[in-house]
């Protein structure tokens, strides 16, 4: 059985003006990881009070993971990564804490906690595959801090259609300024890396990742270059196995992440799936047609999953309709009414 | 479609010597619904260290909702009402914090604030249907300090053989005692009588289910007499509805529970379910034909939920044999080695 374990957190790093489009404005950014795991987990959010959306409108992926889920009937299971806002979907506790601005000195000092206590997670859950999924919003800013800490040369992708790596170079130079570090500062010390440019969702994912290895499940990276900076932790970490990422072909499709270059630099095996939201005129597809969101909350997992079970794309993409069509009908603050 | 929400959580009153069977000794006793929350959730527990029995060696009934769970397949959530160990369930958070012993004063401060966290989480779950579950060792006896704080007559059950039911009265006593109160010294005021005489599992359900009842959801109460105690909870404030109880033949058949009785006085509709153990000589089962653990973890709901989707009870008794051997083939503490 495959279970898919969604690693929900946040990083201060995201309320930097124009890096994320995980949420309508900055104020909802706080809400949005909280906001997925509600989705992924009852179909609609529960508590929180908001449908996460692109400044433009493009949904959340959490809409196309779930409505895979409803297809194909995988579990789920969220790891409490940093929330800043309580969820009302059930989650296990590592002991992360929110993270700090990556512009400052020491920001995700639960990292070495949480990974030690997310390994021991991983180790223990019962599944024979596991498939690691993220929602953190700024995380891929903070997945650059952590490649050039490491000394890896990849570029990481963006939520938003024209990927702001500009801004995102200077975030990280004065990230590492701030930690007294060059790039490849950390090389060999994943822990230190994640502490001073990273986030509190990346360690987890790591350590969830080394457990599930260590009691030899399968373990599929769903995700984009945050995965591949988790990746790039464990390869840090001395970890040496094949390793594998799920993802979606908006995400390869994008020529400023580079995703190909970088795998291949981290001996990661990529499937890609794509969609085909090109052939609906949707609005819950439109914005990734567009090249908004790309990825997010496992949607590439997702979709994989959904191809190795013959469910057609076709049939997908009606969920994918009726999820999105359940989430505006009834917005957040009209239900418990 | 149906929910299954188990409220766990602990309380001091536990560690009295002789009072609950729901650990094989007082020492496990703490790991019981963390464990509990994992079964249900995994199948097997994932970082609890043991697998709850009593004494003698009756499996929880955990196993019995796990295994109808693998029948029927229905959605479960766990609701953190102050457990004392981690679990590696996800949870939802409400506030809680684990229950003092009612024999000192005011034993759950947290009561207030956790029933109205959970009444919100009640009114925005997606469901249609909600199962109210417990798991809470001492349960009974705190459940015994809230009736009577109340001012009603009901006895309460046991997870022993031979129900304690004098030593339950005197520590009733004694906390009534302790918060300066006469019997029916809380008719009136729920919250005060939770507080003062209860734990923060009863807080916990009791919130939830004002919350669903107010959004028109159907609420059943998975469970004995401690959910006899949240029901009366709910009718000291206020609450009118038709109201629901779904529990086992051998709560049914404990004499000294008096459950038909005190479900009368609150104006409780009762079904009962037989799995008819008796025809099945296992160890999974025999511990509750001889009068053992009889109902907990929603395992009367449960067999209920089996009964309405006609899975036929020779089917629950042999997933109740995989279950269980599951658990005993890999011990806890073998299995992440």
């Amino acid at each position: 059985m495959t279970r898919v374990v969604l690693v929900a957190g946040t990083t201060e790093t995201a309320s930097i003006q124009g890096i994320s489009a995980a949420g309508a404005d900055s104020d909802l950014l706080v809400h949005t990881p909280s906001a997925d795991a509600e989705i992924l987990t009852y179909g609609e959010p529960a508590c929180a009070p908001v449908v996460p959306t692109s400044p433009s409108g493009c949904p959340t992926p959490a809409v196309v993971t779930r409505a895979v889920r409803e297809q194909v009937g995988f579990d789920v299971t969220v790891v409490d990564a940093g929330l800043q806002k309580t969820t009302g979907a059930p989650t296990v506790t590592v002991g992360a804490q929110p993270g700090g601005d990556i512009r400052k000195e020491n920001p995700v000092p639960t990292a070495s906690r949480a990974f030690e206590s997310a390994r021991q997670l991983g180790r223990a859950l019962p599944d024979d595959e596991l498939l690691l999924a993220e929602s953190i919003p700024g995380g891929t800013t903070t997945a650059l801090g952590v490649l050039r800490a490491l000394g890896e040369h990849g570029a990481v992708s963006s939520s938003l259609q024209e990927n702001p790596i500009e801004q995102k170079n200077a975030v990280v130079a004065v990230g590492l300024a701030a930690s007294g570090m060059s790039g490849g500062g950390a090389a060999g010390e994943p822990r230190r890396a994640v502490e001073r440019m990273g986030d509190p969702v990346l360690a987890v994912i790591a350590g969830l990742a080394r457990g599930a290895i260590e009691t030899e499940k399968t373990v599929t990276f769903a995700g984009g270059t945050q995965m591949l900076a988790a990746i790039a932790l464990l390869r840090h970490e001395g970890v040496g196995s094949d390793l594998y990422l799920a993802t979606t072909s908006f995400l390869v499709e994008d020529s400023t992440a580079g995703i190909a270059k970088l795998a291949k630099d981290l001996g990661v095996t990529i499937t890609t799936t794509d969609p085909r939201f090109d052939v609906s005129n949707h609005p819950a597809m439109a914005g990734y047609v567009a090249g908004e969101a790309k990825e997010g909350v496992g949607m590439g997992g997702a979709l994989a999953l959904a191809d190795r079970s013959s469910v057609p794309m076709s049939r997908v993409r009606k969920q994918v309709r009726l999820v999105y069509e359940r989430l505006v009908e009834e917005p957040p603050a009209e239900r418990s009414r």
